[in-house]
């Protein structure tokens, strides 16, 4: 049998298709095997072998599928239809080695850039924190030395952990010290909670990246945020990694490592959308971990910052980015 | 056996009865056939037979009553003690055709114009979205077009779905369409999340509507929502209608079609605080789904909803309104 | 891009491919857009409008195919490999009206009768109780009169609900007076529970069908219970409709309207084994609610449940069936 | 307003108001302040103070009324329709002192032997099993000393409990101590699970216990449990006492000191059928403890074992019992 | 055997035993009964029977502590090391007996008493909020009438409950008849909610306390609420008292009494910062219940005030407080 | 501080304090540190780093050890007081590395070399299946080569996974080809479910084991069940392998591979008072993954299994084993 649908893009009529049916994939966008060329591909990492604490965002990437099925075309607050701008598709996962932490790594180095080869770009589902190395390699492949913007409750510039240097508390560090990131441009945002040391803040500086603390929000408006995010990114290639743990756990409780005193997933969209016009050159959300979720709160939550990026990535287009 | 009480209003006392005995009524209320006269009848509608997605709102009017046992007597943010000022009932459930939209609506308009004709007004409980139309043509028949505030994360003002045109996507369109509404004072609060076009914006405008959005809450005082708001809805007759999905997931997770991104508790209830004085004439709480609440967040949070509902209205009554 | 693999049959390889990612199909199994030939097909109906009490079964398909990754390739209880003796595909869901069951109904016909046109068997993934009367007429319009054996708590041949003679309470009442059924070869199994009237058991019998109660399985053997089943469903087209609330509640929580009492799911599987021979043409099952199932044990059963009718069916076509 | 329905009797009707609405009693019954003379009164005492380990029963009244919404009329297995043959009522709860355990059973103790004075025989649904003491009181009062057939994990005839001599653990001792037990007629059934010590058993024979274990039933059947059990019960007044542990935790998790290895419902359902003949007279269902309930497991399995005890109820009647 | 390590301070090396291994403690610190002297002893009090509505708190310190094992040393927030400054252990939890809530009162303050003889400092975990009173009568014993900051959404200045002095919504009106508070610095934070009359607010003012409303954190910075607040509490000895209930139920859903309308965590977390300075002589954290808690929700909420209450004594022994 | 207790033996008592609070050890138990010696020792090895599908198994052991706390000092079915016979202790966990699977194998079996080197029994509770290798290295090492009576769904004896030779489905087919079992006496119990393939069944005969199905528990009885596998195991050392999912889902959904069709709780303990007399040397219980259970179904299930067995040893001590 063939699908008898001609030229593909954006999601499936939700008028002659409910949204609770049809394919499972991202937003019910097109497979990325239907369609000739992909602008944006929204492909899924299981991996979870480099958590620290509760594992489960092995099942991050089709849970945040499920939760995206209401997504609807048209952003009116960035306005701006994603799926008509670009040609977005679901690229299903890279399947990696739950046993070897460096083999998945170099998997996930080579699918994306195999998808870099091909003019594609990527948002990536995770899977833990680990993801981001090689999807950085990548990126610093294509693009050389990235601003990272990472939103997180935690630094992640961690050094090792058991003696392990790949892990989801090291991306960053890592990094680093391979020379992906521009040091001048880098910064973490939603940072809060305890530390191991002091010490942890001077090595991040040293590393390369500015806070903006979970706290920040509490007193001074988003417009301000994004402002002093978007002076320090400046023009240069900027990369995105979004760990849902950024938010609050009550937005999103289907994380590994929660800390209370987190954004309101109102806080993070309206942030995300600040974005506009910066050179995005990927994007990952990681460490939903659906075993702990409830009634998909954490999942929606992924789903709407996945829309913001794409948004994002469309208004650029449109604007000639 | 009869019931050894004789003149009934309020509650139950609960130094006599605990909070977890007694009454399966709304905030342990009298039952609607207990009393003479009804000021303000809690009424059910379980009816969820047309949502698009996620249903079980069936269940929302059982569940409202059985997380509103905590509800105190007297409310210190506006100073009233909304069960002594008026003889409120519950009036249990409207029971409704769950295989046939259009008979459904029938009987709930039936019903309603029955209340109103004793001199009963209505806050009902759904049930889906649906129900909002048959109380308006109520609620119109009785006072003439009126203004509509409606706290959503969506429109509603959709056409049709699946040729269908009474669904819980579409109940103010239809209103309007049927000469409902007043379209100079009508009012959509706590909009979020993608649209089906741009042309949505449109049609919703022109159908009468003007759109508070709940990002206009991030940076905005409740104070200045709530003075915008009042100067749409003007001196005549209002009807108040609440999706509970106006709130943040983290709030409402137990919601049919949930959007990231919404209100808080605080600020919806603020909100409805902000009614008082205007010419209130009937009110919906809608959109529970049990199925997917957790630790009864949802029910707590629309009993909360509809007990600040309930003071405007006996603020109203003591101001003379 | 396309997809790299040639001739396609059976799961995607496990050892490649983790259990957590691949496809997110029937046992990530092909899709039927994927191969040339489908000799029988998962199918899903996202439907649940004909339910009389808990609401859900509309995300039933997606929530089996996620509980069925586990499957594997060989069935040493019937000594077959199903998905290597036939040809088994995902043919995705149907899409129908959830606002018209007569409309749905229709649709699950023509769809059902197209599969049959081309030579393909129908393992549908429900949804309700309502789909089983189309699927018999498409099964009785290829094969003539049917016998059923209809694995569920309740009768499920009521007349009317509210007026609708269209509903999952009384799709084998329909399909008897429609003239699908064989009326010597029927047979109800695992049914317990109250009744409206003594008068259902009659109305019951006069429509074809015999009883294996829930409590037969108590102190009697499987092998005796199949053997019984055996002899009433004789040697001519058999169709398989499994309710998933034949089990306890204790094995299936995610369903509509639960009985305590039920089969264990143990039973229920090696009941089925016990089909072995007999000239199945169609089978269904149907009720999963996923907003009541918890750690996918509902799920699990019912993916289970299909495993053992695609192996009988392997069998079968082995053993020249 | 007055309720229109006249002379009222059974559930309410379910092809006019749906399963999912209508009024929140045992069964959508009457309420007891409804009809004239009640024959059976289903009464609630949420009351858990007497609990040692997880607490939660004070909601298990309106659990198992929420639960039993799905009861039809007929019951099959007993070819009776007990709401017919008896007049059944919701008497509602009794409320009690949560924090003084004597005065709560005195409470319960006076509200059971007023029940007993108007020829109303009581179903209670607990509340935790310090409820037993004051329910054998009443009934020892009306009939003299009574069997109890108790259908629980535990022994429920432990001393004290940190001075306590009231609790959920030890009803039997004291009942036995009060003289309200006829010491040849006493039995546990579905006791397992690890003791404090080898007195235990020796001191619970003494106070007129024999124990039919869980794992009897596992190698036989049902119909040879249910002779032993008569043969102990004998012809004089019995009284049945179900802690919901009985069952199994998979069965029934929503109570408060489960033991693995229970009996499954079915097992337990088809018990309390053999009690028809029987000189019933009272009956209760303690320890549901909703929020470790999921899905109503426990509550459906309380509610369906309330039916066969009403069935019994009924059946004797119409026996001339 | 013995335990290997010599002197012992701080969580144990989260780099040789992972976060999800190892001791039961709170924050995985050493046991009070390992160490030489404590200066603060984080201890639980496992004690339900105070509570008017949901149970379980009971289970509260244990689930605090599972909740705690992601807290890290150090605290960049107020740049302090508190397990560091200050030798921090586990006292386990204090027996009380659960069926005499006076005895229980009595044990709670002996052994608080005790503590403070020992020239510790406690943080306990609750249990209700009973236990404010004996923790207070210690701490009054020790410093004289000492001021308390009570955050909560309840007042908890009721007086009687079913006739009941010593309920977890009245301790501290015991508390001020007592003479435990000195009553020109008493301060509730996060009020909010119906009331049974507006004579609550009268009654609670005479007994020393002031209201910072919920509401007032709408409009408000934070830094404005702690002046407001550290200008009541002022130089004396300070006693903090959170009901985890102050946090809005999506924040906590795990707790008894729920209001919507709360505190987010990071407001509350904000707050406690602002304490530093303060003399702050013991503290407690009540009300957690996990039954209705999800994904640890509550419990890190709990934990994260814990580590705030902790780090400022370490602050203020720093600063020489 | 120095604990008051003398010598320690026998979980604490629960008449001074109540089960609800108290050491967080397996039943209450000391610790293995308190105690002289320690005759058998439970300890947990959180680590799930060897799961092919849902992990979380890490948190197994604190889970197993909070349900434990019901567990009571007498065994009516063995006759028994486990905790008097022998000195039981709690050794808590062994920290293992969660990135190196050959590091984490060789730590436990050096500390299980260790325990065996102090005359201490073990009965482990894991963490995944992968654990039973270093289990049987050091058990094979104290007493040769063992039979090992494996109770599961699956035969775990495959060969590698993603090229990983140690995983938590091979861990007998490694302990075989090391040498460590005896291939005339092995068993698995249980199994069930589909395979990869027919040489499976071949490949785990070759290594040793025979094959008791689920299925067998269907038509016969426990005892007969019980007697085939004492005539397997003979008069040898013999190690018990508990994976929790031997059990149904319904009876242990908190596992990472569920199959349906599983034994009972009460089938499951039966079985292992049936090793009463037999020279078991050592145990373990696996894959209890808490984020999927729910109302501690599966915790308690794995305690009991731990106390049957822990009976079975003190049985054995008594009657000279």
């Amino acid at each position: 049998m063939t699908d008898p649908r001609g030229s593909l893009q954006g999601p499936v009529d939700a008028t002659r298709i409910p949204r609770f049916a049809g394919p499972a994939t991202f937003a019910r966008l097109p497979r990325a095997d239907e369609v000739e060329h992909v602008d944006v591909a929204v492909v899924g990492v299981p991996f979870d072998s480099g958590v620290s604490y509760r594992p489960g965002a092995r099942f991050g990437p089709g849970h945040v599928r499920a939760s995206s099925k209401l997504l609807r075309p048209y952003n009116p607050a960035l306005d701006v239809s994603p799926f008509a701008e670009l040609q977005i598709a679901d690229a299903g996962d890279i399947a990696v080695n739950p046993f070897d932490i460096e083999d998945a790594i170099k998997t996930v180095e080579l699918a994306a850039r195999d998808f870099a080869a091909r003019g594609t770009r990527l948002l990536t589902i995770g899977g833990d924190h680990t993801i981001a190395l090689p999807l950085l390699r990548a990126a610093a492949a294509a693009h050389g030395p990235v601003a990272v913007v990472h939103f997180d409750a935690h630094l992640d510039t961690w050094d090792t952990y058991f003696g392990q240097p790949y892990t989801h508390g090291t991306p960053f560090r890592r990094a680093s010290e391979e020379g992906l990131l521009d040091p001048t441009r880098c910064l973490h945002v939603g940072i809060r909670g305890p530390l191991y040391s002091e010490q942890d803040l001077t090595d991040d500086g040293v590393l390369g990246f500015q806070v903006v603390h979970s706290d920040d929000y509490q007193d001074a408006t988003v417009a301000s945020v994004v402002e002093r995010m978007r002076a320090r990114l400046g023009d240069g290639p900027v990369y995105v990694s979004v760990d849902i743990d950024v938010l609050d756990p009550a937005h999103a409780p289907g994380t590994g490592t929660p800390e209370a005193g987190g954004l309101t997933s109102r806080e993070l969209l309206g942030t995300l959308r600040g974005l506009v016009g910066l050179n995005v050159v990927g994007a990952d959300i990681v460490e939903v971990a659906p075993a702990y979720d409830h009634a998909e709160l954490t999942g929606v939550a992924a789903a709407h910052t996945a829309y913001e990026l794409l948004s994002v990535l469309a208004r650029n287009r449109r604007d000639g980015g």
